[in-house]
């Protein structure tokens, strides 16, 4: 299925002078509001191939329908998806599921969708029917250096596939670690795994970045290998500069701050990228600002004020991508919702009077420097999100016209009810 | 100091303009939001005494000039809230720090002020200079028999004091608990607290309420002996019906999802009140609203679906208090911070369009159900609550006219530099 | 596979110089050692069926070999733990993992074995390949009133075959709760729920409990709809005297205070049973005893404390039963060692001084209430437990001899390398 | 009061049989128990001198007696401790709380005691009441150049304050950081206080070492600056050979898995030092061990792993001590339970297996890890440990010994009943 463009103008003008009286409004409540809708024109955010169908639980799936059965089908999901709001214009694939049979054909494919490939995610948590060596006791960490070798060897032929797509950036994420006291050396867990490490960065081609992603915990462990930034900051420290800290919203210990690590890695000049979704326990993968929206426009504060102060252009210098499950959502809405509520937080964040700000915090004026902060985030910023996808030749309201157009509907007639998508 | 209404008068006036503006469109927005406009005047948030001067750490204070030297003074700042946003008529007392000399005078003073006395607090969690028995080792649980009568004496006491000023309901806080295993009989330390409860109860007017409070920790300790909500509804169940548990915000574990317990509380009809504040790691006694603004109208949202469900009167039949400590801002400007950000929750929950939300969630329509809420909160909804408190007789910013004023500038003219108000 | 007797005696006689010794210094130090090993031989603890085999996490099970591919061989590999250490003799079904095809067969099998069958466990939290309804927005608290009516029936069958079984409870865990705010009206949830409850606690025989189990989280959920001990306590309160709450270890939030509420749950008469494990950071399902031993002793010590404060039955009045999952360990390895600290928490807790502890309560004397808690479990008791098992019939060190006896090495021959055992 | 050697040996010699007989069952279970009871004689703890009286609370303190009115009373409080344990030769000083005024005298009576000084402790989390400026909105963070240079003097005054009494060492811990979202901002508090840590490091001698201690929270806070393990390092690394990072156990999130962070700062060559406490929920500087003993063994477990593998001398090369606070306990027998706890879970660490450990690591087999590292904390110690005490001319039982001598009865008589100590 395709969106054709006079299906969006269509709905567009039928309701362009709603939100008409609101972008008024907005801009005239918001200072800088044309220079805002311009950023989020260019903002764009990667879809991970992997949420495209329904999340697995530990108990098993409950998929709706219509999800795409082969790497085409998840290119086509993410190409209705940036038809709808020009804010998904990249995709963020995972291999083995994701190999492509002819790399030129899905290039083009792509292309035909205006879509990018994002970062290539390499996967040694899981075995594989073809593997040799079995990734129960981890990969890169492994005491056995042959499956340490099967695990960087996967990392290097995964940037050879992203070489092929034109990707320029490989995320390392690992389930590395231990589920009892004792059963690691955490010393030397650590040194096998920057050795993998150093390997692969080695096969990096010279214009690529290495994510090094932390998780504090898995179901079941006892600690992992790359635990938290401080770890993934030491790793991608010795690794050289082409390494970066990947943030992912929900890898973190209970009233984290992360706000303040992103600011810190920012100084450090060692921040990658972003794995955006929400979470209320742990690592629940929900919706972006779903729960914790306050929080997700306290991050895009630190990103805007650190990037400002390191003259970095906000589109290209970091990575940001989508890494959210769905188990009761419809994962196409979901990944609207989710876009959405991160290009809200990113204009509440352009907004945020930084002269104000810094004089307030100069004064030690906290009751001020709250206000200001709280100001931008009541602001309602909606009719500059709208706007910016108007113009780049979006929909006013993209999950309005996908449910509009029947898109899942559309999906399962085209694909089937019973489809699984291939990945988690 | 007082704040003479033609100041207040000549202050709207002057920004009438630019919030008729914002009204309008906030009304072309919200469809019922003349009702809610209405539900806000009504709206009144006790302010607890103790939270008028700056609040105490481990390791010192950090006065900011002009607290209130007396119950007097204390009452005076309330009004000066009050008249500001007219939405802060009702002042919380803690015993022994406020006991009135002359209790006629106090009501007096109050009702020049437009105040009425909420619930009125014990404190068995400190030994006051002429205490006959320490409640080093708890007060109500002790082991020692007359020490929990001096507990018990002293609530009778509390509410003596209440009946005279025309409170209606007590609140009991204990920081009963243990510090290391084996220090207590769990059990042993329920039932007495029961039974001090149920002697304390006894002494309560027909009309009065019991507010039981809970905490899942204080520093240092290691148990609680009224720890959490479950613990709260036993006594206030085995009470009567005149006990009621009451919610503070930070007084959860971790991740704990508070909406929940509202919600279940109010089912049982056991809900008797709140004290609003906002944490980041504990019981930080911050800023209403000021780090999960977002948690706030999830709160609110319950409320206004379990008090309707219940017919409940949504001003009367709840106590709302805030509970918060000031350590780097002016704590009347804390407070106009805090009572705005309620009154937010407040009105985006009463904005919530409950027939469509309950049409989806019969359809488990869990995108729509989202989308119902996030409209809300997303909606600015700061011009009816100017609107609110302009009807009512406050500002239409009580912060910027605070400043405006120089309230604060002129409280230390009038008390000093270095004072510094009883309680925390 | 079955585990001669006269290879247990013969291992006994090789190592039982070095227990005697052993034991010798125990009884010398531990004043009421005699009755601490009678104790032990009467406790019993259930093995779930669904720990058998490797556990399942969200990327995939890594299975070791020799899984228990039926009913049958599952009672096998009880029989065989029982065989080991004689304090595993029961064992808890899922169904409809478990379903008998002759019920009497399999109670023959059991008997066989020396084991009876505990509580039995329900299962709404995965939609069967033959199943009308999908249980994707949960089971008894459903919007749908017939998917709630299905999940009745189911738990009503359940009933069924444990009654043909010969057991005398049923636990129902409920994966029920919402991903999302605004997804779930939580109060017609719980009402929904108890309703459910209700009927299926109508279907219990006269001498049968009901176990309701709670847990603060599942992965990617902002609610559960039995989340807490107060909440299952609601339920069983509002069900009737054969409803109970069951108490897992490894659902709570962060820093909760599991040992108070054991010791209040005994106080009201609701404590039903437990399942034992252990975690760092949820739901974690490791090794009892594996992380937080001196938290297994100090719940013992509650369990030891208001089991006699009622005079309770250790050994009959509660469920005793364990929760484990295995993803690097040999699963009946891994149970062996979760028995043997279970068994030493509870003798710990049974050497505890309680008069002494009684009278340091009284006088507030903290540190030698520590002192007596710490010197029990300080106090090496693994002689003690050695003895049980070896009056018993059982090994002096069952995961010792399971070793010797290469027991995996011949499940694998006898059932292949390549089994997986049903569940989770 | 000093206790006399007569009374020690006197005390001894009642008691030596029950050792003796203890201690030959300990020496024939563990294999190298005579170098553990070596490597225990040597081993010492620095007691701080603000936990040598009641710690204060948020609510107050409820002081029990006797506690040291000066630095002398302080001094002769922990040459109590050491005569009675011989493991706490050391004094850990807070400036101002303890400016000596006769540095060589202080020197000399802290020599008579056996007594070494440990790190100096700087305070600026406190207003002195002759500091020019205020630290309420922070110290070396301040954006007040003013402010930080005054913090960095006094710095620097602690150090001339330790080079007088003999220290090498000085722990600076902050507790700036901020109460709301926006008061700060994170890079430009981290640069300044780097720059006032750098201008303090320069200032300290050659053969000294700066400890950088983190904390994750402290009450009412939203962010702290110097956070956890990954800021700690990233400053200490910024500023040179003689900065290390220096653990505090209640000093992290929820659930954090400090061993972890002990063997990586370990490899790191970065681990400077420990503050030794116990916690349930929060930095509740309750007696080490009290609560997670096995936590502390697996802490020790990493500390002799890490430090033999950079061949450390256990004794010297780390900073060894007890930050802890006492509400309900006398301060005395609390630090005696902590120091005996710590040597308990060394001398468990120490008897691990470290061989079979590697082995099994190696093969995985995690069942045989968790054995090993059990069957070392299962393992009675505490013969060993009072055989240290012995050898060095302590008590067998220290705590035993104090109240027979009732010490805290002798230092009321001598001191009053209504000291309360300086400090916290």
């Amino acid at each position: 299925m395709q969106i054709s463009k006079s299906f969006i103008e269509q709905y567009n003008d039928d309701n362009l002078k709603a939100h008409q009286r609101k972008l008024d409004f907005s801009t005239s409540e918001i200072e800088n509001s044309e220079a805002i809708i311009k950023q989020l024109v260019d903002f764009q955010i990667a879809i991970p191939s992997w949420a495209l169908g329904t999340g697995g639980t530990r108990f098993g799936r409950f998929p709706g329908g219509g999800e795409p059965r082969s790497l085409e089908e998840k290119i086509e999901d993410v190409g209705l998806l940036h038809a709808l709001n020009q804010a998904s214009g990249a995709i963020s694939l995972h291999i083995p599921w994701d190999i492509p049979t002819d790399a030129n054909a899905i290039r083009n494919l792509a292309a035909q969708h205006g879509l990018k490939f994002d970062a290539v995610n390499s996967n040694t948590f899981q075995d594989q029917a073809d593997q040799a060596l079995s990734y129960k006791f981890g990969s890169l960490q492994n005491v056995n250096k042959a499956i340490r070798k099967q695990a960087v060897d996967h990392n290097i032929e995964v940037i050879k596939h992203g070489i092929e797509l034109g990707s320029d950036s490989l995320t390392v994420w690992l389930s590395d670690g231990s589920c009892f006291p004792g059963q690691l050396n955490f010393r030397k867990a650590f040194q096998n795994t920057l050795e993998g490490l150093q390997e692969i960065y080695a096969a990096l081609p010279s214009n690529w970045k290495m994510f090094v992603e932390y998780k504090c915990a898995e179901p079941n462990f006892y600690s992992t290998t790359v635990g938290d930034w401080g770890q993934s900051l030491l790793y991608a420290s010795k690794l050289g500069e082409k390494a970066y800290t990947l943030v992912d919203l929900g890898h973190h210990l209970p009233n984290a701050n992360i706000e303040q690590i992103v600011s810190l890695l920012l100084m450090e000049g060692k921040l990658g990228g972003f794995h955006f979704n929400d979470s209320k326990y742990g690592d629940d993968d929900l919706t972006a600002g779903a729960l914790k929206p306050y929080q997700l426009f306290l991050i895009f504060n630190e990103l805007v004020e650190g990037m400002n102060a390191r003259n970095m252009n906000h589109a290209k210098d970091l990575g940001w991508m989508i890494d959210a499950s769905h188990n009761v959502k419809d994962p196409l809405e979901d990944l609207l919702q989710s876009v959405e509520a991160i290009m809200m937080a990113y204009a509440q964040a352009l907004s945020v009077d930084r002269q104000a700000l810094e004089i307030a915090q100069n004064e030690n004026d906290t009751v001020r420097c709250q206000e200001i902060l709280q100001n931008a985030f009541r602001t309602d910023v909606r009719a500059l999100v709208a706007e910016a996808s108007l113009r780049a030749g979006g929909a006013l309201n993209p999950i309005g016209l996908f449910r509009n157009l029947k898109v899942r509907e559309n999906l399962i007639k085209e694909r089937g009810f019973k489809t699984i998508a291939t990945g988690l």
